[in-house]
């Protein structure tokens, strides 16, 4: 059975109430659980986090944009994060069973049948993106709503994939739906409180400046343990995975005679990131299988 | 405008006319060119590159394997490669405009469309794959047409993503749909006789002795030109390009003191695998764009 994960992002982050109401219609459908979710008020945003058998969690995405379309009206709606619709943004993670092939089908055929049954113009990203223009969601997005419902009329470059090719949803506006591999939080902790050390080591590894692929990084001090952390998000597991980043920070810290303290997953990981060996060979703190590696709550 | 490549393979490789009716086929669709045609009689197998813009380039492979399945039956053929279709294999590879998501978009419809009007069960593979154990192509087809047709209707793990779930078709077997990056034959000469350098750097820089990712590299001696060869298949230039590979191949020569002398493209690249810098950097022997840049013979 393919498992996946869906992290759809609402356009409603101070009304409870209405994202109870879209959550419960994502939990309606059978052996779909949404196993977290998040209101951000300033950001004016909500994120859920859907898991389950792909198709049934397709439904349930495609259940929850149909019920955001009728509660979020998107010229009433104001906040500090760039968004084009009451559902902004639904990308599908692969996990135990799926292929990222796998996920960008389902991408595909939701964003077909959200465009034709809700008349919501969708674009696709990232991994399921039909252009090369349109991999980063910065580029589809950042202009938001109320500059896109002009643009999708007069330019080219904005014409939807699939829905209305010509007009946004009058109060849904439009949805970016995608496939991207899951995202990882790991930490690494310095047996050091020289902060200087652990933001050059980011600097080092983070794909921006040159580094490992999908890695992004930064350098912190923590107030409470009196240690320097280098604080990742690994995107792409397959490309670079937890036990080579940890080697690379732990060869460059070593180099300035600094050893690791211990790593730390923050929230959840999918089984095909952690071998046998992973936790042990990275000094994962604390970790324990059954309630942070994603499978094992289904 | 996307522009893709598409390389069916067919089971036959003797009798031309057939190949040619099946390659007129697809020309047939305007804008689709078959720039390169293959038989081998051994095998009995052809290959055919089909370049146009997607959606023609789909049709075209869709006519293609409606006319093979028409001229070619199975249960009489023979050849020495394993098959287990008609039309064996269809690759879909993105060129200028597309991405990896467009070309498995096609795979998956055109997948949809072969079971649903021709009757012929497909599967899908590589980066088009819905389960991570039909990635790899000798997985898939390996078995065999004459086992396939057993186990089809016996083996939970052999049944087929789209068209007849147990039976394959009764002439025309079944098809292998997905989509790869394209595959450049590139190789290093170095300025020695020296085969020995030349296989031990194939062995470092190959990706199954734990190399660089999608180099596929052999060493052999060029009674020509008394030269050492390494002799590589980059499988995924977006993971590693001509410019990375021949880098470390530069590095590991100057090691033994040795130079590298040229290199060549047998055959065709996309244009993004050349940057305006790369032919310069990588010694490339008689380059030229307008011949081997597969996006300018459109």
């Amino acid at each position: 059975m393919p498992l996946v994960e869906c992290v759809p992002n609402f356009s409603e982050g101070r009304r409870k109430e209405v994202v109870d109401r879209i959550v419960a219609a994502a939990e309606a459908v059978a052996g779909v659980k949404a196993i977290d979710r998040s209101m951000d008020a300033s950001h004016n945003r909500a994120v859920v986090t859907l898991v389950g058998e792909g198709e049934r969690v397709a439904e349930a995405a495609f259940r929850a944009i149909e019920k955001a379309s009728r509660e979020i009206d998107l010229n009433q709606h104001q906040g500090e994060h760039p968004r084009i619709g009451a559902t902004d943004v639904v990308p599908f993670v692969p996990l135990e069973g799926a292929t990222m092939g796998y996920c960008i089908r389902l991408a595909h055929r939701l964003g077909e049948r959200v465009g034709r049954e809700l008349g919501i113009p969708v674009y696709f990203y990232e991994q399921a993106a039909l252009s090369p223009a349109r991999r980063n969601l910065p580029d589809v997005r950042n202009i938001g709503y109320e500059k896109l419902r002009d643009a999708v009329q007069s330019d080219a470059s904005r014409t939807p994939d699939e829905g209305p090719k010509a007009a946004l949803h009058p109060t849904a506006g439009a949805t970016v739906i995608g496939a991207r591999p899951f995202l990882i939080a790991f930490n690494v902790n310095l047996a050091t409180q020289d902060v200087a050390l652990a933001k050059e080591i980011a600097k080092k590894i983070r794909e921006k400046d040159g580094g490992l692929p999908g890695i992004k990084a930064m350098g912190f001090f923590l107030d409470d343990l009196k240690l320097a952390q280098v604080s990742m998000n690994v995107c792409d597991f397959r490309a670079t995975g937890l036990e080579r980043v940890y080697d690379e920070i732990a060869k460059l810290a070593a180099a300035k005679g600094v050893e690791v303290h211990e790593s730390e997953l923050v929230g959840l990981a999918p089984r095909a990131a952690l071998g046998t060996q992973t936790a042990s060979h990275v000094k994962l703190r604390g970790f324990d299988p059954t309630k942070q590696i994603i499978e094992s709550l289904l």
